[in-house]
């Protein structure tokens, strides 16, 4: 069961990511709805033509009406709306979400839902540090890692299904892999990041540092720009997975504090040079 | 005293950094020769007209006739080149260099030079993760910062040439500061940070990671990618200074950890808005 523009699309959360989907399935030739909170949002994605309808309210015929419906929303926003909406929606409609932790939402959701409507859980790896539809930007997905997270609970066609969006989104490439996994990935490749970042603003309080600055401090320390309530959310949802990649990160973080120590040149260089191996791996493609 | 294009520029290492040094430098019409160790370095730059004249060879009428000597040296390198052909120098000349350390090299330079030569440290805030003169780019100064690091020893007229250098390379901020501010900002701003990226990319060796990898990750280790052979010189020469910062690097990324690990949702909010508010001032100019 692959995507096609015969599909109705109904997004729910039109803001930065909510809103790129929009963009990039209206170019496809989609019919998209969308339903959001602000009526602002609604208004903006009309204008500027990124979907057919939008409304703040929950229109059950919107939702009726949609083959797939795509949740852009905050992990707990997302389970409340599907504690008090669910009903509404009709058997055979395939959900699928951006939602950056998994493990702690993707079994509940699915255990909320009428019978005959499928949750797949996805991830855009794509983003930007600014928020809302008005800053959408469906180039953000070229070149782009899209993660599709199935359970056991998940059927092939919904599998396909979303795996054929995030192709017809424009990801570079897409994967499956279980929610578990996904969360363990997630932890060490963007969460840590974020925390790094972070803390590396929060370790200098000069203000003098911004006229000294070079490109590397600029490009480590653009993710802390950082939405506090989106991550903190998102980091105490995967609290066990993240504390487990800062406890190996910080275990390497030390082995070179101690070679700078005692001036150990050969084991650093030797760190250097596994660094660089494994980087050369990570060119972005597209 | 201002640099003009009636003065004659000596590059002394015809690498990245001395090569686009020369291609900004050529453009602006100055007379620009060099010595480096490669023939092939030579040959690049003499056919893409980074130079005037160039040899492998310590020429000492190359050396006689420059106004300003710019060196683009490994530390080590630097101080070994000036305690063997440093009595070439005519007086009058000025030297400056682009040394990513200061304080254990701008002592030791000006008390090897010949009476009447002056050497002025400078760092200029700008590089490539690729090496060599083939890799060379001017524009790589666009927008970015040129700090000049004078020690008593130097003179008004001195700082203001090495001043209107960066000027000249097309540097958007030049500062002045000494050489201890200088290697106490650059060990946060820039070794702490490849500290970082390295421990980072060491810490984990899952080689599925590169599917599900995303900007911020390919952001934050960019820098990753790093010459082990540079790289750990500068780091065992500024030892203490860098010690210093991940010191409290590591006492901010525990903080953050903690916070995780105890479930205080709001003391990492606080420090989340720390973070996005000193991001701010990091805007790169240009």
């Amino acid at each position: 069961m692959k995507l096609d523009p015969s599909k109705k699309i109904l997004i729910v959360g039109l803001g930065l990511l909510g809103g790129s989907y929009a963009r990039a399935l209206k170019k496809k030739g989609y019919t998209v709805n969308a339903i959001t909170k602000d009526e602002s949002s609604v208004a903006y994605a009309l204008e500027n033509g990124l979907i057919d309808h939008g409304t703040t309210a929950v229109d059950a015929d919107l939702i009726a009406e949609a083959d797939l419906i795509v949740f852009a929303l905050y992990p707990h926003v997302f389970v409340e709306w599907i504690k008090e909406h669910g009903p509404l929606i009709k058997s055979g409609t395939v959900l699928t979400d951006v939602t950056g932790v998994k493990g702690c939402i993707v079994y509940e959701i699915q255990s909320l839902l009428p019978e005959g409507v499928e949750f797949i859980a996805a991830h855009p790896m794509a983003g930007r540090e600014v928020y809302g539809v008005e800053n959408s930007d469906d180039s953000i997905f070229d070149g782009a890692n899209y993660l599709v997270v199935p359970t056991e609970k998940n059927t092939f066609g919904a599998i396909e299904l979303c795996e054929s969006l995030g192709e017809e989104l424009g990801f570079a490439d897409v994967s499956r892999l279980s929610p578990e996994r996904h969360d363990e990935m997630i932890a060490f490749l963007s969460q840590l990041t974020h925390c790094i970042a972070v803390s590396l603003m929060c370790a200098c309080d000069d203000p003098a540092i911004e006229r000294y600055t070079g490109d590397s401090f600029r490009d480590l320390t653009r993710i802390a720009n950082i939405n506090d309530d989106m991550w903190s959310e998102l980091f105490l949802s995967n609290q066990k997975a993240l504390l487990e990649q800062m406890d190996l990160y910080r275990t390497a973080f030390d082995r070179l504090y101690n070679c700078v120590k005692s001036g150990d040149r050969e084991e650093m260089r030797s760190m250097m040079r596994l660094s660089t191996a494994r980087r050369k791996k990570f060119v972005k493609k597209g």
